[in-house]
């Protein structure tokens, strides 16, 4: 369909930033990922390359495409000419066991698979037999051959058709736990990406001069919200596949890095390798004293954000839209385009000071989670998305954050929820009952524990409940600790306690922002 | 229609803005006006109260209400109300001659003109029996009967019953000359208003903290578009009938203004009034050194727009969305949500370097001139709305705005169409020729001369044309200056050479942004 009314003039999607940046900064820096570096004009080409190529593969709009692999400027590319056809693409987690691969890939069900082969192709080939049943390709980024991402790039024209595709259709799926255990891919619209993006871009002081570090991970959305920052203010993207201290010296160095997502312990490691402070890391670390640094933002000095890091968010919301630069206490307030209220379970406003349920309205709300129709009626039916968080009204109007409905365990970078760690404890024969918490710890917040109960005769080791989990779900999701009881401390109406089994095994340091 | 799709959470309009704030801003100030001041809480109220008034009085969604009266918080409590509707307010221009007036009000068709008494209410008396043929409800504002604002809000009740209003449609009416001379109102949507509303708090620093202070005309979208970054922002407006020195010193002291959209000659006599320095201007004006201030715009020294102050926009973009602070040389950059092309006749993209017409894509683009459907058509037809304005891209992609296609004049605020001037001027039966152009005035940037050809025999005095446009025309438009001449000087193709006009009779001056 071609835009020939004109109510359609006053459209907009995410390629069409890439669109303009190729006319009004044709020759900045968009990309740098290893020793190739982009233009927005060649951004641009080989964007429309891309989305021919895989328009000759079959996807057209509404299709879905998956990226299985480390941090790349291709995520971005694959993101922009997903963006030209309407189509989707869902950058996964490549740190999750060789069956919840194949679990996501099933339920996302998308026409192509981009996975990589150094460091992250086990989860591939374990499934390659499978893989072949089905009507799915799968193009290997990081090969030479014909299957793989410079054939299809060689295989495209350099030619935009410039199809109209609503902004508010989704662009990017990311997989969340959904608060119950089953990772949900939650679909995000092109208006939810650039509104965050607005946003991110005031809250971290990023204009078209800015250089972001993508060293997170790009299948979190705290993460791509300030890339996509950078982008859409025309600045420029450096993309590590991983995160290794001595590259990141010379990339901050060499590409004026201003912008990154660096968890605390790599930023020692960056420290450590120079301490003898001959690297120019000035864009990014004015000064070398990081006591009143706050992981894993770096972010300039007279950003909004640096001085007021209260937040809420969540994927589903396309990250954080409650924020203290906003104003208020706690978490602080909503930021434009989105109303939030608190409900009780009927669905009414609860008192001011009362806690209740955050619920949603406005184009960052996700356009639902992927095939999974009757939780996204349940959750919205009133026209009000529910988060599934827990909040709270401050006397000045602002929010504070009070916890997830279901607990959830916050290790480094990764969220656990102990619904599925217990899950997969409680397949052991031996196992009668578990609850699994979250302990403290000094490095990465928490740590996974698990509180056990065996049957009667049974006779089981930490050892043996840890290599379980290993084996059957993502290796960082496995309890670090396992302790045996005779019984769980259980609440009236018969579930586990589980605020009396934090008091009794040393659990604590759950996840508060705000 | 109630919201009850999931499709519809991703909704938000600009009256969700006020409902959010009423939320979680609910005790900070929103709107001053003399001596009334609400906070959001209170607006939300009244905005509730005036829109279920309008409801009585047969508005709903689609119809159009008109304001005629000087700068008032009411413009904004109508505006809001409109926008719980899904109605359009067109705040109008109130320095028109009656006959114009009643062109304006013909033309928008309100259903309900709110008018004015003090000072500006010739325009209503003199018309008023033609009124009374229409099927058209008039409100005196700053009355005190039945027919009058305050019994408007008394009569509805403060409910909110969150009819759904699609944010594309059409919020805003602001007349313009829509370059050929002749009137008409540009019709700007929820989303234009809010977009803008963003891009201008970047750029002029507004936040919840900032207080905005209402002095230049509300017909204006230069001075809305500040005003509506402060609301959106949450901060505060503080609005003022009329410009007077005084009574702006005081409101800036009292609260605490830091943005300000007011010409230089004000600013001047300001400064005049308290040359002894006793009054606490510093929220507005750090330093009393007003060297390096740029009117109209009085704006804090750390906002962007501060230091790059070059701009391209029309009202039918709703304001400036070409801007030197977001980067490049001449007007600057476009903003996130808009595109950007330089077109020929044909329609085809220029070479860089090259003049051609702006067009425009995105939400920020208007909804067309109300009641103009072929210019709209031709204006539109491929696509890409041109706005009449000739650019040029910089070799850095950014742009430069070379002019308007049609010559238009700048007299302080006001833009002044030689076409409609000379129309005037024309109707005299002593005129066999005129030719209307800028000529540079040190306190108004431009004043307006005449340049007259008199029929063989006419006998005419320079009074005596300026005093025929007095009451033929606003008052704003009339020459200044008017010279007579045996002839004008002509191009090849018959039509007048304005340029040897300007060169034999002192034009120039001619407004140049970027």
């Amino acid at each position: 369909m071609r835009i020939d009314q004109f109510p359609a003039i006053r459209q907009f999607n995410f390629a069409d930033t890439l669109r303009e940046h190729s006319r009004s900064r044709p020759n900045m820096i968009a990309s740098v990922d290893g020793p190739e570096r982009l233009t927005y004009r060649q951004l641009d080409c080989r964007v429309n390359k891309v989305a021919d190529g895989l328009r000759k593969r079959g996807v057209g709009p509404g299709d879905r495409i998956m990226w299985v692999g480390q941090n790349s400027a291709r995520v971005m590319e694959l993101l922009l000419a997903c963006a030209k056809i309407g189509a989707q693409l869902c950058p996964a987690n490549w740190r999750v066991s060789p069956p919840e691969f194949a679990d996501l890939v099933h339920r996302f069900d998308p026409k192509i698979v981009f996975w990589q082969d150094i460091e992250v192709g086990d989860i591939y080939h374990v499934n390659k037999e499978t893989w072949k049943t089905h009507d799915r390709q799968w193009v290997q980024h990081d090969g030479t051959g014909a299957d793989c991402y410079e054939a299809l790039i060689e295989s495209g024209e350099d030619h935009d058709p410039e199809t109209f595709v609503d902004a508010d259709t989704p662009l990017l799926a990311i997989y969340t736990a959904a608060f119950d255990g089953a990772a949900k891919a939650a679909q995000l619209s092109h208006n939810a990406i650039l509104l965050q993006a607005l946003l991110s871009a005031r809250g971290q002081a990023i204009d078209e001069t800015s250089s972001y570090l993508m060293s997170g991970p790009m299948f979190h959305v705290g993460v791509l919200m300030g890339g996509f920052a950078a982008f859409v203010a025309g600045g420029r993207c450096v993309y590590v596949r991983r995160v290794d201290a001595a590259e990141l010296l010379d990339l901050v160095e060499r590409e004026h890095v201003s912008h990154a997502y660096l968890p605390g312990p790599v930023v020692d490691q960056m420290m450590k390798l120079d301490a003898a402070g001959k690297r120019d890391l000035s864009s990014l670390f004015p000064s070398r004293d990081l006591k009143d640094w706050a992981p894993p933002l770096a972010i300039p000095e007279h950003a909004p954000m640096r001085h007021h890091m209260g937040q809420y968010g969540q994927t589903e919301l396309m990250g954080s839209v409650v924020l203290a630069w906003l104003g208020g206490s706690g978490a602080g307030r909503p930021g434009p385009f989105l109303q939030i209220r608190l409900l009780d379970e009927a669905g009414r406003e609860v008192p001011d000071g009362e806690t209740g349920e955050i619920a949603a309205r406005g184009p960052l709300v996700m356009n639902g989670y992927y095939g999974a129709d009757a939780v996204n009626q349940a959750r919205s039916a009133d026209g009000w998305y529910r988060t599934n968080d827990l909040g709270r009204r401050n006397p000045d109007g602002s929010l504070s954050f009070v916890g997830p409905k279901a607990t959830m365990i916050k290790s480094g970078l990764e969220n656990i929820y102990p619904a599925e760690v217990e899950a997969c404890i409680r397949a052991l024969p031996e196992v009668s009952d578990v609850c699994v918490i979250g302990v403290p710890d000094e490095r990465w917040a928490q740590s996974v524990k698990a509180v056990v109960v065996l049957n009667d005769t049974a006779a089981l080791d930490e050892h043996a409940v840890i290599e379980h989990c290993r084996h059957a779900i993502a290796s960082y999701k496995k309890p670090k600790i396992v302790a045996f009881a005779p019984a769980l401390p259980r609440l009236p109406n018969g579930f586990v306690d589980r605020a009396a089994v934090d008091a009794g095994w040393g659990g604590g340091g759950y996840p508060k922002v705000g």
